[in-house]
Parts: structure tokens; sequence; C-alpha cells
């Protein structure tokens, strides 16, 4: 029962989740008995934290290039993105010997460029705005021919990040509430179109910094908001909803809730010092969500929050204070 | 078959198993991508970083402190240790609602000690040498009739860390190869009793920093080889063999193995920023030996690693260099 209002079926993720098989990893899903004490309620985790590249970015990029046939897959791709949407594409392409060229900001982290530089992508500088970053990208394809693979509007990259759902359904069947970040939408539409196929009564609840809360905006009033200036120390989720991830969001999920910059940083620390896992301020957004109680569902059940990523720089880690 | 030169016999890890079962974590198991690819064979971690307190020793020191009958459990008890054995006993002691005291040398972490008297233990300072710490010890036990619970040296503790090994063959049911840092040799001849029984052909191998390789020693001596200067980083396992523990590592263990300090923070970099999880060196410790292709056994099967604890100060990671 594919809806015609959304641009991904349940097949599409079924049929992502073959595709990318080879690619990806199938990540740990397990119960932390840390969060469930600290939450009040028994909870899991879903380490998208431990996938290849360091983030569910490589489902979405690996889709996407594994869909295109050999004439177009001979151009290329392109993506602009500093974060880890470059590494996922940089390394999907890798992985089936094509052409990856990456557009940055000057002001992008040199440690990001070198690690998209390493997967093998080509870089190239653009300015600071996001016209600017649309522009070179869009510069590039028209000169190389390559595709470009957009970090979270396009059916093929909601389709491929759905396979977490997929696989939230398979490890943890007891979950009654699924608790997923929300940048762009692509992660948790993505999700949700698989969810609601496999377990139709699971609640799923978007979780978001107060700093970039324009899903919830969206969400509320029924239009895409605009972008919030992008100051969140979640700097994975800073992105606006697309015209494609909004109405997954608006008819799948059931919440979309925020937490404080502050709470993200508790959640963050409490996922190193008491669930031993390493991640990145966007995955804590989720464990903020549900250590301030705000996902809702039955408390009976495990809530699972998916840890989107692990890209963090481990030398300044935001609880502490050098020098 | 309990052989009568071992001072614990299977059944009494699965006595302990039903002991504690409510009083510790049963933590995840899985295998790690980064880990197989980087060692090239299948590999999954035993995450006992995860565990209550942060480390196995929650298991041996709560099975001490619940076999303890009415009487002498009133008196409470007593060790002596920096470390994690230190923060456990506290636990299990205030679980248990009984008093616990905590003998620590003068020059012990600010931040350890404050750790065990949040967790409701009375420290005791005491001179830093071994004689001095075990003088302090015996002094409490005899003022306060606390019963003194010894961090690997007995029967009750190496039953209690031997759940280790149940839990391993119950959850990684195809491990070929389980790799055990080892310290005192509570954890190894715990989990070696349990697995012998569980998974006869399994190949058990200890893990040990070359700076503290007295275990290597003695396992090809046959003699218990006296301690190293304690200087390794793997802090948790500078310890000598016990007259308990030595039996059990020679009789049942396949291989002890000892890796510099160099693949020590290696292997520890490599686990935060590759398999995303908290581990504290002595951890690090098995990694090392797998990625340094010193285990053994058959390539084919998954080789498990007991991430033995996750108590590491995130403010000086060993490969940051501030200021």
């Amino acid at each position: 029962m594919h809806d015609r209002r959304h641009c991904v079926s349940a097949d599409d993720v079924r049929a992502a989740a073959a595709r990318i098989a080879g690619a990806v990893f199938l990540t740990p899903a397990f119960g932390s008995r840390a969060l469930s004490d600290a939450a009040g309620r028994p909870a899991a985790v879903k380490c998208e934290s431990m996938q290849r590249t360091g983030s569910f970015k490589i489902r979405g990029a690996s889709n996407a290039v594994r869909l295109l046939d050999a004439a177009a897959a001979a151009h290329g791709v392109v993506t602009h993105s500093s974060g880890n949407h470059a590494l996922a594409l940089a390394t999907a392409a890798a992985n089936r010997g094509i052409p990856a060229h990456v557009v940055m900001p000057m002001n992008a982290s040199p440690i990001k460029r070198a690690a998209v530089e390493a997967a093998g992508a080509a870089v190239h500088a653009c300015g600071n705005t996001a016209a600017e970053r649309a522009a070179a990208c869009d510069e590039i394809a028209r000169r190389t021919g390559a595709f470009v693979v957009p970090p979270y509007d396009h059916p093929w990259t909601i389709a491929g990040q759905g396979t977490v759902g997929l696989e939230i359904a398979g490890q943890l069947p007891d979950a009654g509430t699924v608790v997923v970040p929300v940048g762009g939408g692509g992660l948790i539409g993505g999700i949700a179109v698989a969810l609601r196929d496999a377990c139709p009564g699971v609640r799923i609840v978007g979780a978001e910094p107060e700093l970039a809360g324009d899903a919830a905006e969206s969400f509320r009033s029924g239009r895409i908001a605009p972008q919030h200036p992008p100051v969140s120390i979640a700097d994975g989720l800073r992105a606006p909803l697309g015209e494609l991830t909004f109405p997954l969001l608006r008819d799948l999920v059931d919440d979309v809730v925020t937490v404080t910059e502050g709470q993200i940083v508790a959640a963050m620390r409490f996922a190193f010092e008491e669930m031993r896992v390493v991640i990145e301020p966007s995955a804590a957004v989720g464990i903020a969500a549900l250590l301030a109680d705000r996902c809702g569902g039955d408390r009976a059940r495990p809530a699972a929050v998916v840890l989107c990523g692990g890209n963090v720089d481990l030398a300044s880690l935001p609880w502490c204070t050098h020098g």
C-alpha cells in the first residue's frame, strides 16, 4: 500500500537493503541498561555510530551509487556537504570504482576534508553560503556528467537510510517506540516507511535540537519551516526538511520533540561515561529526548534510540576544558 | 569433572550467575566489523566496559557479598584497591545494604577516591607499598569484623568473574577463540573454568602488556613469576598472578601473549575511532593482541575479545596532546 504522496515505498527500502548488503555493516543493536536505568524505561540503541564511515549516510550513498547504470556511473557522482554524507559518498563511489566529487565550503574542517580525500574523492572548494555550494555542485555536474547525489532529498537516498528501520524491526522486535534524530529528514523518513510496513503500531518520534527546531515547527504547522541559523552543536541536524522528506515526516511520524543544547551535551557525556559508546552530538539528541522523558509511548516496551553517527573530535569533547 | 587442583568448578560459576543476576548487567556482545576488517578475521566483543560500575569486577564482588551469611554480612566487607575492584565492592555492598571499607594508597587518584565514596564506602588512606596496603586492610578487618574480599585470588571472586564466560557461550556460540586481558588472573581463570565446560574446544588466550608480562612468564615457566614494576598504561593489569588463579591459567588456557605499550595505545585509539566504543587501556590489550595477529586459532570462526572495562579519564586520552 504505497501512499502516492510519498516518494519511497517499503518495497523500495527492501530492494535497497538487498542492493547495499555488501557495502554496509549490519550494525549492532542492543539494550542499554545504563540508559534504561537513567530514563526509567527499557531502552535500546541501534548503533549506526559503528557503521562504515561512522554514520548511516553510507546506506543512502551506496544505494544511489549502485542504482546508476554503467554509462551514468562512469561519469561519477557529486555532492556538496562538509559532513558525513561527503565521506559516505566518497566511500561508496570508491567501492564501485567510480569518481566522486565533493564540494566543500572553504571554512570546512581540514580534518573532514582530509578524510574525504583519503576515501578517494576530489574535493572542490566553494563559498560558504548554501547558494554558492549548490552552484558549485551543479557546475561540476554539468562539466563532468557526474550524477548529483543529494544528502537527503532524493528517493534513492531515503530508501537507503530506511534500511536502518528494517534492521530495527529484525533486531529489536519488541521495540514500542523508536527515536530518530532529525536533520533533513532522510533518516527518519526512510525508517518511518520501513517501520510503518514492518511494525505498523510502533511509535516513531523525531528528536531535534531546539536551536534547529524547524522539523518540529513543520510537523506542527503542516508546512516546511525555514532552516534555523546553523548554531546547534549537533552539526548533522542543521539542515532544513526537503520537499520529499517532509511528507514522510508529516504522515508517518507520531511526534517531533526538541531538546536544548545543554541537554544534548549532557546526553553526549552520559553516552561516553555511562553507556560507554562514542557518538557525535547529533546522536546525543535522541538520547537527550529519552532522558528528558519527551518520547511518550508504551513505557513497558523498549524505546530504541538510533545513534546516527560517531564522527566526533575526541581531542575536544564538549565537556572538556583545556588550558 | 572438577579438577581438584582448582578452587572453582563450572557448577560454582553457574551458581554465581544465578546469585548475581539481579546485581549485574547482561552486557552486550556483538560482532565488530571494524575490528574484523582490521584484524583480517571475524571478531566480536563482549562489552564488560558497559557493565555496572564500568568493569567486570562487580560480578566477583557481588558474588562474594551475596555469599556472606547475615551475621557476617552485618560486619561489612573490606578490600584494598585503587581501581575497579574498589568501586565494584562498594557498589555490591551498598546493593545489599552493608558497610564497605576500601583501603587506598595516599597517591590514588582523587577521582577514583570520590567515585568509591559516592558509592557509599568508607575510604581509608594507607601507604603506597603492597605491604602497607595489606596491613591496613587486615587491621580494618580485625577491628570491624569486616570480611576481606580480595580483588582476584579468592574462589568467590573467581566464580563471579567466570559468569562472563557463561554469557560468551550463550551470546557468541560460534566463537572459536576467546581473548581475555590478564592482570591477577581472576577474569581469565573464571572464564576458562566456564568455557572449558560449556565449549571444551574453544581456544582461550590471555593478553598482557609486555611491561606487565608476568603471567606470560608464569605460563611458560610453570611457576608464578614476580610482579613487574607497575609502569604499563594498562593499570588494571599490573597485579601478579595469585596462588588460586595460576593453576587455572596453567591448566585451562591455551596461550598468553604480550603486546607493547605502543600497540596498547594504538588499539585503544582504534577502539574509540573505528569501533566507537569507550574502553580503558586494560581492555585495549586484547584488541592489540588480535590486531597484532598473536591469538592463533581457527581464523574462520569469530574471535571474541573481552573488553574488561571502560573506566578511563576522557579528558586525557593517551593520544591527545594538549597545551
